[in-house]
């Protein structure tokens, strides 16, 4: 197997954003093909990830990014897993690279749909659960997310302040990052007090809704050399699967998928949680991210809480967690998502991260999942 | 890399379908597993290809697919590239099955779109193509292929007979073919009085809208001798890309992609187009089908028309197109389509064919393309 490497990643600020889903895409997958210090017509093939194209009436989009970059021979195509479309998409592109199929790949993650309002959103959106038990029942995602929520409340000594500090937190680490949806400094009487979307969660347990394009370049490690000297490697990824409705889970406090692509990834790098140094988690409530920070073995269960009391996930802590600002603060635009992850492990790891930079970092890992995490990727990389 | 088989396939009859996107989709991988003579259990990943999930509300379909054939613990994903989805999926499965990522991955190809009605499935395939040049302009692809084939006609010695011609012989094949939409004898009068949808092409140029799902297991060579006897070979595998818009492309009456990954195909193969004995193309249209013939290298630029009225394309001609009946008769669930043609591939080559048997065929090829050819995939098939 060829070595993989990011060799560079860019994209557009998440937020309500005015261009077309072809353009923000375009800028973001630009952005990325100059920080790599290549030339488009290098680039082997195009990935892209992206869910909802129809809301902005361009589905297939390979084509039309590849066509106004300048290289419309090249082949690309679109990948979907939900909210975890991105890092299944920069799984797509690593396997690719280290069979030997391709030297360098685009791989660029965009969504706009902010346009289409708060209700179309939440449907369109439920239509990524299982609709036929889920979403058709009215259990959109701050329902079923309420749920888990609700049985970690009840399982474990955790309580919705909790909760809401993870929100704090991720504010904090958003404030330093010009790309972030929602720059606010916020407090833990700030979201007590927000409204309840779904109970116990409060709108501020709740990331955004969200546009944006991310995009990295992929590549061997042969032609990184080649082009630059800031490049990241790829030492672990894996992916894994969950039952697609919650009710075909044993646990509500657990993701079985997270836990199955962490120990593939694990494995593959050759290394144990304790080894990571910061992590782009999917923190789509806040419940979410101390879900993750457990299943991820960086907290035994039911310990995520005590994590995030001590400070341990804050940027200056042991393991820190979204130094992004994450979905919550950072923005969710889904099918950027988990591309928009790994630019920040690149820009953390490549000296880039200007004041919210996680010191002495050298291994990050990136876990983005799909619905209530019926589908999760989770890949691990080195600094050089 | 492993080398790459074909161990089962199944899917649903293509048409006007009343159960839902999910089911339809079950079914025909249940199908194809039962078909490769294993247990779900012992599939790796789903790879799923569909384009308008959510034309019936269910996006993110692998976990709702997995959980139903009781492997929710295994990743999956969706792959789109407008009607040509369906072999791009399967071209990264077996580039996933080659590198040894996986030794057995269900390919499922689905659709579920006719219930929308015409102008809408008319607007949402729209979306396929470069839609601020052309979808957003009144340039459906009636009107695009209508503009090829209007310059074919000039271009060459063709008439609209000739083109007629493509419709009785695929609606011959179909005949044979259970599973197909259009069940129909038709003659070159009832083509060319069928009512003008973007003239020159005449209602009986066009495939139909269909629902359907396709299904088929790739696996290691070691995996299939485990298994099966009645397995085949993937020999080679290509694809390519074209500027998304008509506009952009120097010629109208050749689609450079499918020059791109034919060439590709053929080379990995080590083989030429006159080692084909036959091969499923994509007629959406049927100027496409000529088109396609000229641009895999069965005919000279031109000369394609030459082949349809000799015969030589028919079932027992020297190189058989289409002998399921094509889009054009056995139907275009466009998310299916692609898995569809390697479906009837390998029902050719294992002699499961029946009636529509392509007499001493050892050597089958794929060719499935999105939108006007903007993206795609060719792949060729060896029985063992």
């Amino acid at each position: 197997m060829e070595k993989v490497c990011v060799l560079g990643a860019g994209g557009t600020k998440y937020g309500k954003l005015e261009d077309s889903i072809s353009d923000i895409a375009i800028q973001a997958s630009a952005e990325a093909i100059e920080s790599a210090g290549i030339q488009p017509k290098e680039i082997n093939a195009g990935y892209i990830s992206n869910v909802f194209g129809v809301a902005d009436k361009q589905v297939h989009l390979g084509p039309v990014i590849m066509s106004n970059l300048g290289i419309p021979e090249k082949p690309s195509l679109t990948i979907e897993s939900a909210c975890g479309s991105g890092s299944v998409s920069f799984r797509e592109a690593f396997a690719n690279v280290a069979a030997g199929f391709y030297d360098a790949i685009l791989v660029t993650g965009v969504e706009k749909i902010t346009h289409t309002g708060t209700e179309w959103t939440t449907t369109y959106f439920s239509y990524c659960s299982d609709f036929f038990y889920e979403g058709q029942a009215g259990a959109s995602f701050p329902g079923l997310f309420a749920s888990m929520a609700l049985a970690y409340l009840t399982e474990f000594k955790a309580t919705e302040e909790d909760f809401a500090e993870v929100a704090v937190k991720n504010h904090d680490n958003g404030l330093l990052n010009p790309k972030a949806h929602l720059r606010k400094k916020i407090t833990i009487e700030d979201v007590m007090k927000s409204p309840v979307v779904a109970s116990p969660l409060k709108l501020y347990d709740c990331c955004p809704f969200s546009d944006g394009a991310s995009s990295v370049v992929l590549c061997s490690e042969k032609f990184a050399k080649e082009h630059s000297k800031d490049y990241i490697h790829v030492i672990g990824s894996g992916r894994g699967g969950s039952p697609a409705a919650l009710q075909g889970r044993e646990h509500m406090t657990t993701i079985p998928s997270t836990k199955i692509a962490a120990e593939a990834a694990y494995k593959m790098a050759g290394i144990t949680p304790k080894d990571i140094d910061f992590a782009e988690v999917h923190d789509c409530f806040t419940v979410a991210e101390i879900i993750d920070s457990e299943d991820l073995g960086f907290f035994e269960k039911g310990k995520g809480v005590q994590g995030v009391r001590e400070g341990q996930t804050k940027r200056n802590g042991e393991i820190p967690l979204n130094p992004s600002g994450g979905l919550k603060s950072k923005g969710h635009p889904i099918g950027a998502t988990g591309v928009g992850q790994v630019v920040e492990v690149f820009e953390q790891l490549t000296g880039k991260a200007g004041e919210r930079t996680v010191k002495d970092a050298r291994i990050g890992l990136t876990h983005n999942f799909g619905a209530t995490g019926a589908s999760c990727a989770v890949h691990i990389f080195q600094s050089v």
